[in-house]
């Protein structure tokens, strides 16, 4: 392997894919970057056996060749590097790096040994605006279940309904629901989150159309240079939107910036009560109303003004309400609920594409 | 105890004592913060009982008292209210806090169990100006120890010398030396590191004079509303000026920036040296090299192009080396030392108030 490539091209890619290579697993070779020519480009791919990720780059290719090397050292030695072309050449199972101020050897470990994931075989495709799954994926993510006891709520859940793609999460505590454009093939996957987060990643700055390829197994998303696979979630997602209350005994439509406020003040007194704290609407008053105690350092209650039709009271978790309020877009919000047992549904008459829901604590 | 501060102002005097705050240690009493009502001001006092730091504030006293809360919640409460007019009000040893927004209540501790740092007795007193002792605290502290084992080495050294300031700091591995302005009390004081950590805080936006008044025992640092008073470290400071190398074998003159660029990468291969990298002059090149070794990995050799008189070669850690470099102002650097053995010094002609030495690796 013998090729030239600039210090941009190869650092954006080692970015992207070096995050996936892991340095506490049991195979080592999984902490490594697998680097390969093909048609004059070069190719840098990492894996968790979960997830790959390939980013291709530009390169001039004298000799073909492929090496696996550790991730985080050439990620970090070559983002350290001024703007330059860098030469890397093969010698054995050793990477020369050069460049003018610069002379590097990394030792390697040959590329048959690197897993690879197989190919999407018979698979169907459709298309998403990188944009439209920016944003949906921002709005989900957060949502979903770290708890590997029950897998399917590990996952986030994309699929379609009525030629309408959807994605939700929940870890069963919690609720994010999103309606996004209209497709054409039947989608049903189980995405596992943490690939999801890396598509967040992959498409943070990516506006143009991301092909979603998938078949029983696998799914890939290939966004420009970018290429991510992973293996699907096997399992019934709950049927969510039957969770969804549709009518309201209590409504508060307040400004998002002012719940957001008062939310955060109160969690400061519910640290004791794990994040505990108790909303209330008072019709009479024109207020919501947040009240955190706790025994041994104090109390806090916490007004806003708004449109307020129902008084009542709910307990929730103060986390899950920011989250959720830093999901909207809109300058408004409704709180709604009916009595202290059923959820609590944040959505927004201009925002009708997505609602999160929060179920209530015990108070 | 009755009054009423602008937000702005509690904040700011929250922010800069809470930190000396404690939660972790043996007497509870310490994570709390001393609020005291004094001449239509509020003061605002932690202690961590090696360090206390007052600041005064502005208020509208109604009735005088003062009470201990919790420092942290306090902190973050209050930084997280919008700019508004707070009242403070006293019911047993309960302090209610109003805004128009927020009702609260925090559990104090009654202010006559809080320690009190003794007054200065029979003290001297020197003026420094602000951004002098900023400039030559960001010089100097990191350059102290952490290890108990020797006290006078977890002291920054503040001394005169022929009618003028001095400061000094030094872990073993490595010296900081600064010359600062003419003052006219001797002056020879071990202020704990920590200590000068927290007057670097406090002189960051202060460019006035600060008073720094001393005895035996102790010295009060007063900028401005802000007073800190610290306990004197014990001991005898090595007589550091005699460290100092007079002549130099070999004398590299290249830019900071570079030199800072190569040692960053370097120090990327060095990782499984504990940071050991070689530095090599090489004259006829008229070039810095740096060279380090990482066996499982690779190696790497950097060089930065400069004025160089006289070949040789030392072993240093690259830490060190950065951390030197950044305290410096200049375009250029001089990179200096004599054989293996002694130590390196870093020094700028354009900078002859601040020296930087680094003792050498075994190679």
């Amino acid at each position: 392997m013998k090729l030239q490539v600039t210090q941009e091209n190869l650092s954006k890619a080692l970015s992207t894919v070096a995050r996936v290579a892991n340095t506490r697993g049991t195979l080592p070779i999984l902490a490594n970057v697998l680097l390969k020519t093909t048609n004059n480009r070069l190719s840098i791919a990492a894996t968790n056996l979960d997830i790959a990720i390939t980013e291709y780059c530009g390169a001039k290719v004298s000799e073909e060749g492929s090496i696996t090397i550790p991730a985080r050292l050439m990620q970090d030695f070559i983002s350290s590097l001024p703007p330059s072309v860098i030469s890397l050449e093969l010698d054995d199972n050793k990477l020369l790096i050069n460049t003018d101020q610069y002379q590097s050897v990394i030792n390697g470990v040959p590329a048959e040994d690197f897993p690879v994931m197989p190919a999407i075989e018979n698979g169907k495709r459709v298309t998403v605006p990188g944009a439209e799954l920016k944003r949906a994926l921002q709005q989900v993510v957060f949502a979903a279940s770290s708890d590997e006891a029950r897998p399917v709520l590990t996952a986030v859940y994309m699929h379609s309904l009525d030629g309408t793609l959807h994605m939700a999460a929940t870890d069963s505590y919690r609720l994010a629901s999103k309606t996004m454009g209209k497709i054409k093939e039947p989608v049903d996957l189980l995405v596992p989150v943490s690939a999801m987060q890396d598509v967040l990643r992959i498409v943070h700055d990516f506006d143009d159309p991301v092909s979603v390829t998938y078949n029983e197994q696998q799914v890939l998303f290939k966004a420009g240079e970018v290429e991510l696979v992973a293996r699907l979630i096997e399992g019934k997602y709950p049927d969510y939107p039957k969770l969804v209350p549709k009518k309201f005994a209590n409504v508060a439509k307040v400004k998002r910036a002012d719940l957001v406020n008062i939310t955060k003040v109160s969690s400061l007194f519910a640290r004791e009560s794990a994040g505990s704290i108790k909303v209330t609407t008072d019709e009479n008053k024109g207020t919501l109303n947040i009240r955190s105690i706790a025994s041994q350092v104090g109390e806090n209650t916490a007004s806003a003004e708004g449109n307020i039709q129902g008084s009542g009271e709910i307990t929730i978790n103060s986390r899950y309400l920011l989250d959720a309020l830093s999901a909207f877009h809109s300058e408004e919000i409704n709180f709604t609920f009916n009595g202290k047992l059923e959820p609590v549904v944040l959505s927004n008459p201009n925002e009708k594409d997505y609602i999160h829901l929060i179920m209530p604590l015990k108070s």
